[in-house]
């Protein structure tokens, strides 16, 4: 069933007359309309007994129709009150709508009053059910995934084999993101390439810091393809490691793996969590992996379900999620190793390929 | 007066007991750290009576130090209930909190629940205020915004260097966006380079169309500079132009250049929009410019005031907003002129300064 149609579903099983989805994400999930309306009003209309409709800033109508949105798309332009146009535009389908299902996880309480001050009606979220729907990847996001992450690993050779000494992040940066561009593609997220003691910050920011010999360097990226995310991680030695560094690359690695090892339904998303800490913990570095194991991925970067080791949610066929455990230690290095995984009938596909073992690029 | 100090009078003066600032620009804003929280909680509590602090996840608590962030920091790990968290530290100032101001156009309706659910209190909105205390750019704001704009001409004169047949969309917006990084800077969005046809989209996206002769070529892009952003727009003409696209050019320059003439103190959003729109509708182009004027610029790329024809907004000296009349005909062309000003004690200022008379680049 498509989303559109499972959602239409959901209101008639819970009696509620329609849901308003205003998440860009979530609209290009519903419409395969992808844009980003800034701050102008972007949604979408579903109800239970009509047909939906699609409003936008009236720019982009030509845009939601060749997206392959079969329904009505209302435009509304600046001068207007945006809410007014939506209400029109649902007095048009002459239906009643006592019960409205909005994302409240993404509706601002200024546009939420806007709706209640034209809409008399009792409100629900529907943000639970938007995860539980994309939790669930089919075979053809599936596939869109694999794909974004064969571009992420390409990314990440490129990356390392951009690795010289002089070249700073940013030179090293930006060698892949033209890389990735030059196949027409986009990164999921501002790329990280972080070197020697800049490591030890896991939200460090590139810089012109150069690269030497015996810095560990790290890359965090990811590409888009066809709206689908990837993300990863791989941290490398350049020229010579040390002993301490090599010791804490392993504890990273080994919990990365242990952790692969336990995906299958059913699992929990803390049990992951807890698998890579104990691994990390009985290395001596416990308190400095200072992040949760990982988060689900697909259209978003971050989405549903977070895996932390306070949540209990029990993994499912089809969820795509990354693992990435990592190691923040100023007088040593900083080292994260990240997979996208899909969790399969009965156990775990690895999406991302790029090698883990841990490797000393040769200095040059 | 500081962002800070300027929000506790305000607070002093309406008799609220505190304000918490969730959106990271007016995070930045106030306290000099820049994030991107994503799904985690960041945000800073200010009080009439006591010391503020900043909440966000434990690991960005260095961060926030490092930006000079001279009060507490409230690290909160993704184990914990943020919120809870944040009460806690509320608690520990002591005050009475019976009124608290939030950002009602940021704070999602879940986020408000969970504040509705801790605080007893009454809510009320602090936006109005924070774009009215952004709007005004004090001289440091402005000179790092000349800044951003001068690294806006600089990827406007790499973009128009780099045209070349058979060169593709992607491959010049990869050239402009490696020569901006390679200086340390990023763009302030998504760069857009459209070639011929696609230039009559306003909100195209690049792609693999190579560049031919008698293409119209449309540059819309922005750099970063400490915090800050520049917006431009230029189209050209490449190898050739025909009359219908010079005349068509001609009427947006004259749009552009005329409502920035009438930039002023006191001049109201809808009067440059009404100068901008009369001279297409004049040119017969009325219906081919389908966006407001321009909109504010600062720390956000799109940012209070809006520049429409329904906002009768008198503008002020130290704003700084985008003047960006555009003509998107099918069977022409599509021309934006994109120019970021401010308003001055008796006019106006251009920051951008790249050249707007038609530009026909040589053929090569």
């Amino acid at each position: 069933m498509k989303p559109l149609q499972n959602i239409q579903h959901y209101l008639t099983q819970h009696n509620i007359d329609a849901a308003f989805i205003t998440t860009p994400h979530n609209v290009f999930y519903t419409s395969n309309f992808a844009s980003n309306p800034h701050e102008r009003l972007l949604g979408i209309m579903i109800f239970q007994q009509a047909e939906p409709f699609l409003i936008c800033p009236k720019m982009e109508v030509p845009d939601v129709y060749a997206a392959g949105w079969a329904f009505e798309a209302v435009g509304h332009e600046d001068t207007e009150n945006a809410w007014d146009v939506l209400k029109k535009a649902c007095d048009a389908r002459n239906v009643s709508l006592q019960t409205i299902a909005i994302e409240k996880d993404h509706l601002t309480v200024s546009r939420f009053e806007a709706m209640q001050q034209r809409f008399n009606a009792a409100f629900t979220e529907i943000d639970t059910t938007l995860s539980s729907m994309r939790v669930i990847k089919n075979e053809e996001e599936l596939q869109k995934m694999r794909e974004a992450a064969k571009l992420a690993d390409y990314a990440i050779e490129v990356g390392i084999n951009a690795l010289q000494e002089g070249r700073t992040e940013m030179d090293v940066l930006n060698i892949i993101e033209s890389a990735v561009k030059a196949k027409g593609y986009s990164m999921s997220f501002d790329t990280m390439v972080l070197a020697g003691e800049k490591t030890a910050s896991p939200h460090g920011t590139p810089g012109n810091r150069p690269i030497r010999r015996g810095d560990m360097i790290l890359f965090d990226l990811g590409v888009v393809y066809e709206g689908y995310c990837s993300d990863i991680t791989r941290t490398v030695a350049f020229g010579d490691v040390t002993d301490a560094q090599a010791k804490l690359y392993d504890a990273v690695l080994r919990a990365n793996e242990a952790a692969i090892a336990a995906v299958k339904p059913g699992v929990r998303a803390m049990e992951l969590d807890k698998i890579a800490r104990d691994i990390i913990e009985e290395a001596g570095y416990g308190r400095y992996f200072t992040h949760r194991l990982g988060h689900g991925l697909g259209i978003s970067i971050h989405e549903f379900p977070s895996i932390n080791g306070a949540n209990d949610y029990a993994l499912q066929r089809g969820t795509v999620f990354t693992i990435e455990p990592g190691i923040y230690k100023d007088d040593v290095a900083g080292v994260r190793i990240e997979d996208d995984v899909v969790v399969t009938k009965d156990g775990v596909e690895v999406l991302t390929h790029y090698p883990k073992a841990l490797q000393i690029v040769p200095f040059r």
